[in-house]
């Protein structure tokens, strides 16, 4: 068990973006809703999935819809609580714990808003390991864990629970509920035994986070690069550096979609790199050709400062790295790919693995 | 207290489509939806507000959706079953009685289905005295009581509970649902008390439509005219006499939207009526002046056999005869005019009453 406090939220926002892989919402905002909770509650208490009761009630909580929005409507603390007890009445039981469904700067937050709330410590880990788009691209449906009965609550006070036949039926309905809500909606879902958790989770996501946060912070300290230092963390490696030269962004069907080009300099000179995005980076194509895909991490941090940037953030003229790095490794089985491979986004491609580097 | 049994289905469900003025489904499914519940189940008791005790706990199903699509999805009876259960278990209390949310050729018969499913009686009453569009357009909204919670339920066996701030709140969001589950679901909602229902209702819909069903029978039988038997009971006229010459029709946001036009024939030769629908006839215009508007009733009626067509088996060259009657008095209050007049439509009109004959 450790506490989380105060000290330790601004390096855990910025941690969670890194492995939001450009999605998960604007780190500063998921920032600001931990701070807030935290001092008015104290910190919260983390448990890794291996310290959970095998009959724990585990609880996940995050926000669903379009990052661009949601900067824009903050939820509220009483909102992201009405979703944790709302699911829970429904299920007829109390919650033990809260968990983080994904690593992003929002996702990874918002669930510390629950936990200090309620009062409910929070599980280490999250069910991605990373961030991605839908709400049934989850580690533990590829261990047949049921999305639902999830809750739904917009900041104007609707609510609803849904019971679906299967977790893709689970994102289609949340996401129509969700646009109709304005966009964003704050959701929990795949409740969870301990047992389940240990089994379906990724684990230590928020000591990851916070150890990456403390990583860029410590390297620009010391004058250090600090991309070098993301990439150390995560086994990861640079593909590319330069400046975003065009970027082309909609918001449709309640997602941030778009694409942008970064035009290399230094080791990339000559070289062109499109990021093809869905909230999240999914594809990086240098020169016309695909050299990371989902579900590995597309990363892209501010060239000089080493800070993360989200796909609603990036802008022209951003002088960025962009890293790869190697993901959660059940997503690369079968039922993973099919789940969250390029061709399920809508690219007719193989996925491309990247190398992981000592 | 009552009985209704198969004998008397066929009469309900004709006389349930001339209430529902067009909309509320085909009356042909509706009959066959009620007699398969029946010949399963015995007769269904009915029981008058008056006589529902104090503390009854009354739970109101429906379908919700597009008529025009419902005829090629027809609900399960389990479907409809489990929408009153799943709201009585969100609600934590048992049903003691089901109810009509209008008066319709489905939405008069598929209570039944809940009622001989489940055991229960159900309420001689329904929430308009007519059919509407939309889920907040009943007299209970006009009496303080709230849509939700309710439930909705797909034919695949998704299902879901909403909770929202208002009754607007609640049509948006099922709304949406009932899109993406295919444009049909079946909803239970307007949970009441005994006291609710006497104060919210309209009392004795299904006696009556029975009694409509039985007039345009006997009528036929006796050689009468069919359509003077139903203008008699419901003490309204024959506004127009014709032949649909133009049709127009979309399914458009969830509603079967169109225009019909009928050219005169008889007394009304040389004119020509202009029925605006959604779902349900909404507004009548003779050679451009509006003759009847929302709320009052506009109802379409075979011209020989006296049958009612509803606004999604009307068809080019179809002779029908044109009635407009009084709706239950609440609608012409303020606050009615406010839900369902024809401005709330799109319809820049003060709603035209039409005369009660004696």
């Amino acid at each position: 068990m450790t506490k989380v406090g105060l000290d330790d939220v601004a390096a855990l926002a910025r941690g969670a973006a890194v492995l939001g892989t450009g999605g998960g919402g604007d780190p500063y905002i998921g920032r600001l809703l931990a701070e807030q909770a935290l001092r008015a509650h104290g910190p919260v208490e983390t448990v890794t999935p291996d310290e959970l009761p095998d009959d724990a009630s585990v609880l996940p909580v995050g926000m669903m819809g379009a990052p661009t929005v949601m900067v824009e409507k903050i939820p509220s603390a009483e909102q992201v609580g009405t979703a944790v007890t709302a699911l829970a009445r429904y299920l007829g039981r109390t919650a033990t714990h809260v968990a983080c469904i994904e690593a992003g700067g929002v996702n990874s937050t918002i669930p510390f808003v629950a936990a200090a709330q309620l009062g409910l410590p929070l599980v280490d880990g999250d069910g991605m390991g990373r961030a991605f788009p839908e709400l049934q691209m989850v580690l533990p449906t590829l261990s047949g864990i049921a999305a639902t009965p999830m809750s739904i609550v917009d900041e104007k006070g609707n609510r609803g629970v849904l019971h679906t036949v299967d977790n893709h039926w689970a994102e289609r309905l949340a996401r129509t509920a969700t646009i109709e809500m304005g966009c964003s909606a704050i959701v929990s879902l795949y409740a969870m035994t301990g047992a389940e958790v240990r089994q379906g989770f990724a684990a230590g996501t928020l000591g990851l986070c916070i150890a990456l946060g403390r990583d860029i912070d410590r390297a620009r300290r010391e004058h250090r690069d600090p991309v070098t230092a993301v990439v150390d963390r995560l086994r990861g490696q640079v593909v590319h550096t330069g400046k975003v030269v065009d970027i082309a962004r909609r918001t449709a069907t309640g997602f941030a979609r778009g694409d942008a080009t970064i035009e290399g300099v230094d080791a990339s000179a000559g070289t062109r790199l499109v990021l093809r995005f869905q909230n999240e980076h999914l594809i990086a194509e240098r020169d016309g050709t695909p050299i990371a895909t989902t579900p590995d991490l597309i990363i892209v941090l501010d060239r000089e400062t080493g800070e993360p940037i989200t796909t609603e953030s990036l802008r022209y003229g951003h002088r960025v790295s962009v890293i790869t790095a190697p993901c959660d490794e059940r997503w690369h089985s079968e039922a993973g790919i099919a789940l969250v491979g390029p061709r399920y986004f809508g690219y007719d491609l193989d996925p491309v693995r990247v190398p992981r580097e000592a």
